[in-house]
């Protein structure tokens, strides 16, 4: 493993961000979702992505100076045009534009098309909650992983869905999960770090169980969430629907089942679904969060099977991961660490990494 | 098994509710509530329901002539008390007014407190979609039957969420689902009818896998959605957490972590949640559900593993029970009938169901 500090990590996702002709507030916010991510162990979505970009630019056009625009609103709503870009920084835009609507009438929903990729949901739905808001979030995406209950065939993506609720204590409960099994970043760092996955993951191209991540990427399938039908993978599988005809359908973005065809889609054509609710609607926010606390609280004090491993709740295994990282720094697997490297050298971006203390573990 | 029209079906429930003292009005949309499941083939939210109730309302109070009551309200947003009541009437008024909301001005959200069981989510979300409108649904409830990932005691229940989209051809999505592997009420019905479960569906008090339904009602426990940690089951129980802090925090309703300690409710206290959007908020109705219905087809059109078993959406199972059921009518197993015939002797309920032509199967 190599370690830099979170500075680091982000300033040289930011530097070859700005070699593919990103301006520099946007590679920042870009950077700055990627960062987060691995600062809080969600490496499937950290500065990893930067080798999926970098294969996706080269197949199709991204709109690395965009201009995203809103289409149209009203006091609670507003639909976003991305412009072509990766996702990252209009979907800040688009969380905050939803955070200001609904400190001011309640509710704000955001919809947003022709936008990329935007990284991790968390960073976003965590955003709304540390201004005392509840959030949920959605997003296409661009792989194509998944049959519905029954099918032989992929239909569907890694679809995933975020909800986050302030607690009183700071420890937001935050949900932020792919609606299948694990996300297909999880599957990815197998092949970079060359391991094998766990059983369950994912199936061959006829619909197998297999424990090779290079099988599942290259023709195989995740399983959606339950897996199988009699342990109700059609729940799984109809949450993955739910995202996309949040994400797409009300967006009017690409539809995953039909990537290519209707649209013609000039870029990657990727929605956004984000929603944030103001809890003084119903309640004080000091009411509300002091009952989110104490039911993860409640949660928490649950007898574990394992008394080494206590009960959790959503949010807690990345806070535990944050707060060991910003203090000793973000870990890298070498496979990553030299992919990094050479598309920072084929694109002209600044090495920062290397001028970093690090070791090898 | 037992058969009876539809009509029949609704009729006996209302008799059975105006039995126990609910003012024939609010009867009737009681039975609606569960006749509708039954007719969907949903058995484990319909009249089988009514033997959970005499059970309960020998335990807890419960206002059979409750005047639910919005406490307070703005252009999005309502908070309802149930006074006490059981849930289907005042759901269904909750979702009429966020319904009425959604239409005036985009989006309504509506938080119930002091309510009981209300049914199947299905029919909820359901009645907004067929209004043109996005719904979402959650609930708390009543029993405890789930831990949390890596407890090995129950802190959780079934915590059903719902989600409805309008699709062009009148075939709506509707997903509606517990956030267990299965729903303690299909668990019942196994009891009911002296079956086994299939593996997966839960555990026993020490959290080993069982097929003996009994033992899960008695002290056992049902899975989370994902099952074990390592194929995800805190997806399962993270989208449980989120239904309670929905339903339960932001209504100021019974936590299910803490029964019956701190707010020492008089009834069931059962919280509910629904959030109703206008597509048009972001693109006209006619676009946004034709990509609803052109994404279904898309999904209904993948290859089968079993050519003999189609593809499916999120209810199309249910759109063809109701079908053949409105046809040939709503059948009822022997145990459940004689159940049904004991209540209705013990409170003097009208039984309609002899009146009807049965036949045996």
């Amino acid at each position: 493993m190599i370690v830099h500090d979170y500075q680091t990590h982000e300033d040289q996702a930011a530097a070859i961000f700005e070699s593919w002709g990103m301006p520099e507030e946007r590679a920042r916010a870009s950077a700055r979702v990627l960062a987060w991510a691995d600062l809080h162990g969600i490496e499937s979505h950290g500065i990893a992505m930067l080798v999926e970009y970098d294969e996706r630019r080269a197949t199709r056009p991204i709109n690395f100076a965009p201009t995203p625009h809103i289409v149209q609103e009203t006091p609670v709503s507003a639909l976003l045009d991305g412009d072509g870009g990766l996702g990252h920084a209009t979907a800040t835009q688009a969380i905050d534009v939803a955070i200001a609507k609904a400190k001011s009438n309640g509710i704000g929903a955001v919809s947003v098309r022709n936008s990329g990729h935007f990284g991790a949901l968390g960073f976003f739905t965590t955003r709304a909650a540390d201004g005392g808001l509840i959030a949920m979030a959605a997003t296409s995406v661009f792989g194509i992983r998944v049959p519905p209950t029954g099918g032989s065939q992929a239909r569907l993506g890694t679809d995933p869905w975020s909800f986050a609720a302030p607690s009183a204590d700071g420890r937001h409960f935050v949900l932020d999960m792919a609606t299948t099994t694990v996300a297909s970043g999880k599957v990815r760092n197998k092949i970079v770090e060359g391991q094998e996955m766990p059983p369950g993951w994912g199936f061959d191209t006829s619909g197998r169980p297999t424990l090779d991540p290079s099988v599942v990427m290259n023709g195989g399938f995740l399983s959606p969430l339950g897996g199988g039908a009699e342990t109700a993978g059609y729940k799984g599988y109809g949450l993955a629907a739910m995202v996309n005809i949040l994400a797409s359908c009300l967006s009017g973005s690409t539809l995953i089942t039909d990537p290519m065809h209707s649209r013609q889609p000039k870029g990657l054509d990727v929605g956004h679904f984000f929603l944030v609710i103001d809890p003084n609607l119903f309640r004080p926010l000091d009411a509300f969060s002091a009952d989110v606390q104490r039911f993860s609280d409640d949660l928490r004090a649950t007898p574990a099977v394992d008394a080494a491993q206590p009960v959790q709740v959503a949010g807690d295994p990345e806070r535990a991961i944050k707060a060991k990282r910003s203090a000793e720094g973000i870990p890298i697997g070498p496979g990553l660490y030299q992919r990094l490297k050479d598309i920072a050298s084929e694109s002209g971006a600044r090495w920062l990494f290397e001028d970093q203390m690090s070791r090898a573990g």
